[in-house]
């Protein structure tokens, strides 16, 4: 196998195809990077089993090969290559030579014949979706994803279709985010969970440009498709929560504020909380103001904001990390907050448009 | 005790004094800062021991005294303020209470009784030196400070005035790190030397301006004066080794060679040396060539850079990092390298200007 290509093209795509690259495995292999010639274009291809990227890039192909290259050794020595042509040569036993200038690498690769292949994906489903919405719906979602493997399910996020409608969903146990929006083309209904890693990783990935991207489903695969790169992951099975009968209809007390104003009032709070045992902050809402406290052993903090109050009085308590992680992804200037009693869920939205609803389940306080 | 100020300007006071305070320490009021008002002024104090920061800010001063604060609670709090009026009350029992428009921070201090004081410095030796120029002489002497404690006089950078001259020394037993400059006034000759540790935070704190610095120095510490900020450090006592004797006069291989072009080369090397065991890297000149070369299980390097060779041909090997670390602080274009033998120190120069002085041990390589 021999190639020539750019510098900077090669770095690029070996830092995409990287994100899949597990770092710490007991199968070395796993630790590298599949460089593969198709015909007059090289085919680079990283995997974790859980999810894998395969990309494309233009090389001059002098001779064909495969190859499997340790990826964060090659990626740093690409990175300190000048901006010039590589050329690459694999010899028997696989070792790998790069060149550039004056200057000469040689890395022991592995034999590419062990490196999993990436499951083919026979298209089932097939939507399309412009990737500033993807990028922002798995955004202001995936904070809410489920960190702990107690119920597998939830460390996914479910993608919803209906029609033009399309609607992500992460929930914890604690809180839940739910974002809407709509697609160009009219689709059968779909149900697709993804691992939320996956999704994190697909969000570094696209370029918030206003093209599409396509989303393949079938069984138990999703492949994200880029065009240049895809990326491949399983799905998780099973039934996802049924969330829409968790989000409450109605409300008692309902709470315009100013998303900035509350959202440093409740990080201020954070500080002193942070240092307690559970993180706590209490809102009491009365007179046409919130008042935030929080305390532990360092200190106390009071903040007092002005919101529009509607229903009753209500004094409630969150885990001030959870209402933060809400507030930091909602970009609206005005947000609602809708509550019934001091022991059931707040639902959090702003208060212009109807994409955004998160819920978050209050702290019980023995007083 | 109880004043008010500005957020930016409290911040800014309490994030340079906090660079003296430990982070962990066995007592608490170490992890604090001294807030104490000196009548119309408002004075912070941080210190770890070994070396202590007094910054001076204008208050509003409304009720005199002192209090001790936790520094890194503190900072996050006022650093969370908005830019606005700050008000600081201290009540009996030492609690401290910060409003910020609608916020109010309570965060319990400590008596200020137990708080060392800083030394109190009789003028004994005083110099002027310009900022930018303490600054540079710091920074590209302090990487080859020893870290190890095993000779703790090395740990230190020996300072040294005679007349208009001034110079900075560091050395670790495996390098040596020598920056001259020039005083405007002239000064009897004086030698300290002064922590590493308090150096690289004198470093952080003085900006690059072209105005004078005071350094005042006393038998057991130093005072570095900047009018609103003093850093007052203890002294490291005994006698520094005579470096004068360890650089070798003349060489029997001299180099010329691009910095940046070496310096990548070398970088490049280093990403194989490092995965082997002593991070090694073998340079051969010859043919007005230096041919950089490294392996280790991983791979190997070859590094080819055109040179303006003098002399005998050479085989030398060096630790690969101890020369980065040198080829990193020369902004110079051209360097020079003189060699005598491959077990004695080589010495590193720019090419032009005698102000620098760095000298590297060889490695000696069995073979």
């Amino acid at each position: 196998m021999k190639f020539t290509c750019m510098q900077n093209n090669f770095l690029n795509v070996i830092l995409t195809v990287q994100k899949a690259v597990s770092t710490r495995t007991n199968t070395p292999i796993l630790e590298g990077i599949l460089l593969e010639t198709e015909k007059d274009v090289l085919k680079l291809v990283g995997t974790n089993l859980e999810f894998g990227i395969e990309s494309y890039m233009e090389a001059n192909i002098l001779q064909e090969g495969s190859v499997v290259i340790p990826s964060r050794l090659m990626s740093e020595v690409v990175r300190k290559f000048p901006e010039a042509e590589i050329e690459v040569k694999v010899s028997e036993n696989n070792t790998v030579k790069f060149t550039c200038l004056n200057s000469t690498v040689t890395l022991q690769g592995f034999a590419p014949d062990e490196f999993p292949s990436l499951p083919e994906i026979s298209e089932k489903e097939f939507i399309e979706i412009n990737k500033m919405l993807l990028s922002n719906m798995i955004r202001e979602t995936i904070f809410a994803v489920a960190v702990d493997e107690a119920r597998p399910i939830l460390t996914g996020a479910l993608l919803e279709v209906e029609g033009k409608n399309i609607s992500m969903v992460c929930l914890d146990g604690y809180r839940l985010a739910h974002r809407k929006g709509m697609i160009e083309t009219a689709h059968e209904n779909l149900k697709v969970i993804i691992p939320g890693k996956t999704l994190s990783e697909v969000s570094k990935i696209i370029d918030d440009d206003d093209k599409q991207i396509s989303i393949i489903v079938s069984d138990r695969h999703v492949l994200f498709d880029l065009g240049y790169t895809r990326i491949i992951s399983r799905v998780l099975e099973g039934e996802y929560i049924n969330y829409k009968q968790i989000i409450p209809e109605g409300y008692k007390t309902r709470v315009k504020a100013d998303t900035k104003i509350l959202e440093s009032s409740i990080d201020r709070a954070s500080l002193i909380a942070r240092e307690g045992k559970n993180n706590l902050i209490k809102l009491s809402l009365q007179d046409q103001k919130m008042i935030i406290t929080s305390n532990s052993e360092s200190g106390q903090v009071y903040e007092e904001i002005p919101i529009l109050l509607e229903g009753k009085d209500l004094e409630i308590a969150f885990n001030a990390r959870y209402f933060m992680d809400i507030l930091k992804v909602i970009e609206d200037q005005e947000i609602c907050l809708d509550f019934t009693t001091s022991v059931s869920p707040c639902v959090v939205r702003p208060l212009k448009g109807s994409n955004f609803t998160y819920l978050l389940l209050p702290v019980r306080i023995y007083a």
